[in-house]
């Protein structure tokens, strides 16, 4: 595979595979970006889906940037409500689940200029036919609250490539939906390097880090959502924990099994058990045996509620200590700046604008 | 009028006539925003149709901030050639024929992050609907050297509503083909008010000062252009002037008269004279008389030349020396810098974005 193009979505799971073991290798040859629209609690989904990772990643030995993408929210929405707030949940769960901001960044969007402006020469990269051409802006653009399409919806994989290249970021982290976008970070790089590189290339092609998490439910059964009320937030305490598990949707067959295709809302939970105890799911369901629904959704109680609580009590010694967490936040920032400026240095130069 | 609606074109000019007295009257009371792309040197075409104005507006008392917008090179080329050459012609140009840096500002671009940070709020208060249907940019669109449309082009009006908000300029000259431009800005800045100015708005709505500058042909007969050599440039010597003049075209009628309609090409040569003169047309036709194509072509000649010749001296003085150059280039730079990061912070406040 020539390292300019990227694989098909089959392709990018063996590349990732294959990534997993160069970077247990070499950590410190990988720079990573990954992060959230600060819109709501981040949940148990989330958690095993991508944060986990996160974690994951840094204690290798990866240098890892956590954007909060704060302009990002207004893509499908007229105004970010509650945004002060929003942002920092987000960093207390950041820090709950263990980033460490003396190794990881974490930063918001609106206080990098540096960065957003790298969106300027890399609109005079991709066309308006690409733009609208993307799948999952498109899929987007049909789940929007906003009536109208914004511009800043059509052209949020640009100022993604902005986000990614920015730190030069070579590693990226993505659930299969994302792979278009990643496409166009690259292409951005691509013909950054191609039009102004003069031999020597200004960004990396960053690749793609396929998220290998098994999909968890919400207790509902339907895809777990910050608005639908059907998850364990990170910042939920046990009796919320147990309310809502207790109310989960299971069914009426007493032998607990884990057999996802056939019975998924049993399943998610066996398997939300399973992801805490750090144990295979068929084992956790073995166990359960013939309790019933019952048995199950106080196994999965205590799990969550035992996994979650050096969390929770990593959360909750930081909220008391809200202006550490702004000062937190503002040196991430400060530090993205820097980048960001050392970044900006690197392509005015590049394009002959360094007056 | 509201001053939340814009004018028609008619409107514009009977409103930039009223402008007119107000400026006359409080000058303090308006900021302006005016620029050009740095794609080649200036010409009396510009000189006449939009730079002496800024020199006349900065002298009447109006804080003058001229941008040198060379991101925006890329909205119809691949890329910005010999950019340092011509960013640096164009501070020389501005220079030369008046601007005063003690008192107004220069500044590129690329070296004001904060602004172009606003291009970002301000994409989420534009729908691609309305971005496609910008009447100016389909224009555009049709004389591009480039085979796609970039994203550039497509949200340029967007950031030239950041070029003028950034320093909450409330007068912007523009030709005609300029309005729905402005529109774009207006309505940015309405949108902004309304969203998040919570009853005090953020942003001023800029006001158009219609040009009222007469139109110069090219010595071709064509329109005047950069590219097509068919002007006289700000940098031109007496012999290039000469010359120029020289191979224009005329008509083989002896009695030179001033009448657009019926000879473009003679009437735009004796503009140019009485332009130069501070003439009215006609008279400087009449004082031709019977001289034919030759006697008027020494007028123009003689008066460019004599009325370019202080302007050509500081030119030539400044460009003895390009490091004073390029620090009144970096000072402007700072200065919009500072502006720009002031009304960011603005922004942020009214976003709820300031942690």
């Amino acid at each position: 595979m020539s390292t300019t193009e990227s694989p098909g979505i089959s392709g990018a799971q063996l590349r990732s595979a294959e990534l997993e073991r160069e970077i247990r290798k070499e950590p410190g040859r990988y720079r990573v970006l990954t992060g959230d629209r600060p819109t709501g609690r981040l949940h148990l989904g989330h958690y095993f889906g991508t944060l986990h990772n996160r974690v994951r990643l840094q204690d290798l030995g990866v240098e890892t940037f956590v954007l909060i993408a704060d302009y990002q929210v207004l893509t499908d929405r007229d105004i970010a409500e509650n945004l002060t707030e929003h942002v920092e949940e987000l960093v207390l769960d950041h820090l709950a689940i263990g980033i460490d901001p003396d190794r990881s960044t974490i930063f918001t969007h609106s206080a990098v200029p540096a960065l957003n402006q790298l969106l300027l020469p890399f609109l005079s990269l991709v066309s308006v036919a690409e733009l609208g051409r993307n799948p999952t802006v498109k899929d987007e653009i049909a789940h929007s609250r906003q009536a109208a399409v914004s511009g800043l919806m059509f052209t949020y994989p640009v100022h993604q490539a902005a986000d990614i290249l920015f730190c030069k970021a070579n590693l990226v982290p993505v659930g299969q939906d994302q792979l278009p976008h990643l496409e166009v970070t690259r292409t951005v790089a691509r013909r950054f390097n191609e039009r102004y590189g003069a031999g020597e290339p200004v960004f990396p092609l960053p690749e793609a880090l396929l998220s290998t998490a098994p999909l968890l439910l919400g207790t509902d059964g339907t895809k777990m959502s910050k608005s639908r009320g059907n998850a364990v937030a990170l910042s939920a305490d046990a009796d919320e924990t147990a309310r809502l598990v207790r109310g989960a949707k299971t069914d009426a067959e007493r032998r607990i099994t884990y057999d996802p295709a056939i019975r998924p809302e049993v399943s998610s939970l066996v398997l939300l058990a399973a992801l805490c105890e750090e144990k295979d799911p068929r084992q956790v369901a073995e166990e359960i045996g013939d309790g019933g629904g019952a048995a199950l959704k106080r196994r999965v109680t205590d799990a969550v509620n035992t996994y979650l609580a050096p969390i929770r009590a990593r959360r909750e010694a930081y909220a008391q200590d809200r202006r550490l967490v702004r000062d937190i936040l503002r040196a991430g920032n400060e530090r993205a700046d820097a980048i960001a400026e050392e970044t900006l240095r690197d392509v005015r130069a590049a394009m002959g604008a360094d007056y």
